[in-house]
């Protein structure tokens, strides 16, 4: 693999996940903590008028604009649709500043943890994730890859990088200690890389936990597309802790509880994440894989 | 005193805390469950629009719009202005329904527990609000009292009521322990309305620890307004907690903690709520008292 000389670190792709924007303006204030001597860093505030406005997004949520026809079709015009030309367009594949690794931070009402997304398996990537998850225990890696389609996420502009997802942080708030962590995390990643490029990456135990997205499951519903349920208070929190079948994942406002209806033990991420209530999601159900990584 | 004829219970006075709006909501569905023998119980959604497009308020706080010259004022027609004087006209002092008592249901970001707050003294509800710390020890009683000024919250619409401040929980989002919690101290309530009508109240103790709100702090911010520090993990979710002089409240991006100057232990509350960031508030300070009840 040839060597990165470039990373992108994104913070405000959601306008309302206040920690990767205020380390995004950290790094802009002190731009000696991201430097590296092999590659270059650079930072992007990725929907300053959504973080202005103190939403997720003012048209359409910019971490769905990223499929490349969309990119491509000139009759996308909202403020998130061109927003994601322009970042594809500067640091994207023949981009003006084409970036080789980029690091696209979100926070969660989710328990995620210190959750560290992968778009695709290759091997820089997995490494990566199996030496985060080796010098601190709170990191877990979720695949979001799908076999048969592209990925509209942000972090799809580039060939390496990952989506780190913290939390649980409500939305519009900074929590000091995952803002600590999620900046460990970040140099972290970029000492990797620069002993990566210096072919001197830490050895990795052989196999790595990876949680695979399946599916997703919506809250239910009225005919009025109001939700009847919320989830379940022993479910709330708990994500990648396994679910078995015919535990509780739902009550009833009257106090009815719904169970788990699959058939194996799964593990769910993103539970009761307040942006997917309107995308139809009260949940991620994950598998849990173990990965051969070399 | 006399005996209380009508009860309003009041969801989605902010249009992002969900557990008010639900509960109404379930309340609309089921009113049997609200409905005592000797008052009235009627319900409202505050802020219709606001919760249609999932923010605190459309154009303006709507929890500060009810001082007296403000109702009055044919000046102010925005929408939260108008919303409450159509409140007011409807279940304030002369309105077409009057009320004599109104539970305004809100959530917090802050670890607020199940706090009732107090707008006034008057003896009904100090001894309601003792008599709720006596049924659930996570219940807070906050004065929100000022003599020199009216407020301008919704509950001040009767002479009777509460806030009731639940958390803490993410805007936009569902915690299934704290709708359920919600419920049943909106039931207590109307219960004990019931036994007071009824010349019945159930006996409470002599004294009721009561935190009364003496000033808030905000974030150190540069000149530009920005913040410049976060709430100190030490200090996050400890909401009713003694902070003593020389703790830490803040913690800089770069890592420098900022201490309590104050010269006597105080309780801090709405620590970090996220609708304040705006208002300048990190959080609210208060003293503990023991107040004599009877």
């Amino acid at each position: 693999m040839s060597k990165i000389k470039r990373v992108v670190i994104v913070g405000g792709t959601h306008g309302n996940e206040l920690t990767g924007i205020y380390l995004v303006k950290k790094f802009e204030r002190s731009p000696h903590l991201i430097q590296r001597s092999s590659f270059e860093s650079l930072t992007l505030i990725a929907n300053p008028r959504a973080y202005a406005i103190g939403k997720r997004y003012v048209d359409t949520d910019l971490n769905r604009c990223f499929l490349r026809q969309d990119l491509e079709n000139p009759n996308l015009s909202n403020y998130e649709t061109q927003q994601a030309k322009i970042i594809y367009q500067t640091f994207g594949a023949q981009g003006s500043q084409q970036a080789d690794f980029v690091i696209d931070l979100h926070t969660s009402t989710a328990n995620m943890g210190l959750s560290i997304i992968l778009g695709n398996e290759n091997l820089l990537n997995i490494q990566l994730a199996a030496y985060l998850t080796s010098i601190n225990p709170k990191v877990k890696v979720l695949y979001s890859t799908n076999k048969n389609q592209h990925r509209p996420h942000l972090d799809s502009i580039c060939e390496f990088g990952c989506t780190l997802e913290v939390g649980a942080v409500a939305q519009n708030i900074l929590n000091a200690a995952l803002f600590q962590e999620t900046e460990e995390i970040v140099h972290a990643i970029l000492d990797y890389l620069e002993a990566y490029n210096q072919g001197n990456t830490p050895a990795v135990k052989d196999t790595l936990n990876v949680y695979h997205s399946i599916q997703t499951i919506d809250y239910p519903r009225n005919e009025l597309g109001e939700i009847q349920a919320m989830i379940h208070p022993q479910l709330q929190f708990r994500d990648y802790q396994p679910l078995h079948p015919g535990e509780p994942i739902f009550l009833t406002f009257e106090g009815k509880e719904i169970l788990y209806k699959g058939d194996s033990t799964v593990y769910p991420v993103f539970i009761n994440e307040a942006a997917y209530y309107e995308k139809g999601i009260a949940m991620c159900i994950t598998q849990l894989t173990h990965k051969n990584i070399t």
